[in-house]
């Protein structure tokens, strides 16, 4: 395993089909699976670690991301990864950033508006990612799932040749969606974060039953997470996969996604519809027997 | 010399270092100067032909753009390309293009406030032909001056490993420089075009013998342009090479620009003064001794 510093250094590390896992670290079993997806189909599996200033809204949320390199560096090591790109912000930026990729339409709604520039930053950071290592795929988790479309659609229109794959969510053996925010909830707001999934997936069951109606699937999570007083909900959508584009039926791949805060974090969440009206699968996404490792346990 | 349609036929059809020179094709020897210039350092040129729909702020402009691809080809492979890559509408844009690539404050003087979403479709487009074709280097005409700074800007912000490189302008043997456009100009219109580059090339003399006040640079241009009455002039400007930002005195590398419209026909001219504060070379360009081949002649 190796650590990069620039692109030029990582480009010639590189060799055979090139496998990229895009992260900002703090590694959990997430990050893991998307490394272990990318082993399966690379001669070499670079994993970038950059904490993006372009795509936070909130200095605050930036000044507390959570780091540990050496923590990241191991971690990605044991998964599988033979490079660890972690630039400093010298290298990603060395003058101001004055080109940006934004990506119309797919950025209107959910986490668009809630998150002023957020998705212009992602747009403009994978890009470059895209651009300097050049790989034959890029891995990103379906937990981001308006962040997959956009960069799935980026390289589309941009005419990026690697292919982009979507990965399922990894979720705590409670069903808690793994983020590395989750380190700042307290147990009373882990609790109450709970009703999330639990709404997701009680919507994933009814829509394999063969529910359509987009309104009676959000109710299911809004049941849910009813039952929580203390969650403040930002939104529940039901979207298309290709476009980010609100529905009212389930009648294409889509996925239904929530945001809501839990005391001062902000979490997301979704179910993934696969397939067509002939019938869709949820994807729930796979959970931890044990803790996370994101608690300092081992896995 | 090969014709190909798609990014992945043309990235198979390379080999060793790639030189790309993207055009909109009916050549003139502006081009092929650019073929050249790459055949110098590549293994492989590509010469990409396609008249961008998205750069094209006036439908008519588009409409009225010559086009004539077996003429091209043969110019192209005469001068040294080993492909001409020609994609169809469909190959470039299969989708609608939600993809935007901006390149902030280099867009917003001379040619941007002029041709609104102008440069918002080059960027895009070039994002495209470099993310697509992976170009070792690629060749740009000093007469799009603007151009030029905003696809360096571009290349260095997207963190694209390839170089850039200007090449200067081609002028007709009376000092009229290049442009597929200048087929439509008459007798007169043309006549009164010639006051541009003599206006230029004047404020170059005036500059190497160390004038350094914009204002009485831009005077000499005026002047030249003065004793052509029927000239629309939009702009004349002394801005930085780096960031195409207006200067007030010649300290840095920089260029002086030109457009107006000579009847029906926009034109637009420069010289770039390349150096330093000890002293300022201007690149006047080459100069045909013969008629072009714009004009159906041979060369």
């Amino acid at each position: 395993m190796r650590i990069t510093k620039t692109f030029a250094e990582t480009r010639t590390a590189t060799a055979g089909r090139v496998g990229l896992v895009p992260t900002m670290g703090f590694l959990h079993e997430g990050h893991l699976s998307l490394i272990e997806a990318a082993r399966d189909g690379s001669d070499t599996v670079v994993m970038s670690l950059f904490v993006n200033p372009l795509q936070f809204d909130r200095d605050s949320d930036l000044a507390k991301y959570p780091k540990d390199l050496e923590r990241d560096v191991d971690l990605a090591a044991a998964a599988g990864a033979d490079i660890v790109f972690a630039p400093e912000a010298d290298e990603m930026y060395p003058g101001e950033q004055l080109t940006r990729v934004n990506v119309n339409r797919l950025s209107d709604e959910m986490e668009g508006p809630n998150r002023p520039g957020h998705f212009e930053g992602v747009a403009t950071v994978v890009a470059k990612l895209l651009a300097g290592i050049q790989p034959d795929r890029s891995y990103f988790g379906r937990k981001d799932a308006q962040q997959l479309a956009i960069v799935r659609r980026m390289v589309s229109d941009l005419s990026f040749p690697g292919e982009v794959l979507g990965v399922p969510i990894v979720r705590e053996a409670e069903g808690l969606a793994l983020s590395s925010r989750n380190i700042f909830l307290s147990v009373e707001e882990r609790a109450a974060a709970l009703t999330l999934s639990r709404g997701l997936l009680a919507a994933g069951d009814l829509a394999e039953a063969g529910e359509r109606d987009a309104g009676r699937l959000i109710a299911a999570v809004l049941v849910e997470i009813g039952t929580a007083p203390d969650i403040s909900l930002e939104y529940v959508t039901l979207a298309s996969q290709e476009l980010v584009q609100p529905l009212d039926e389930l009648d294409r791949p889509a996925f239904l996604a929530v945001a809501a805060w839990s005391g001062g974090t902000r979490l997301i969440d979704n179910v993934h519809f696969d397939g067509d009206e002939a019938g869709f699968v949820a994807d729930r996404g796979s959970r931890l027997k044990t803790k996370s490792i994101l608690y300092g346990g081992e896995g």
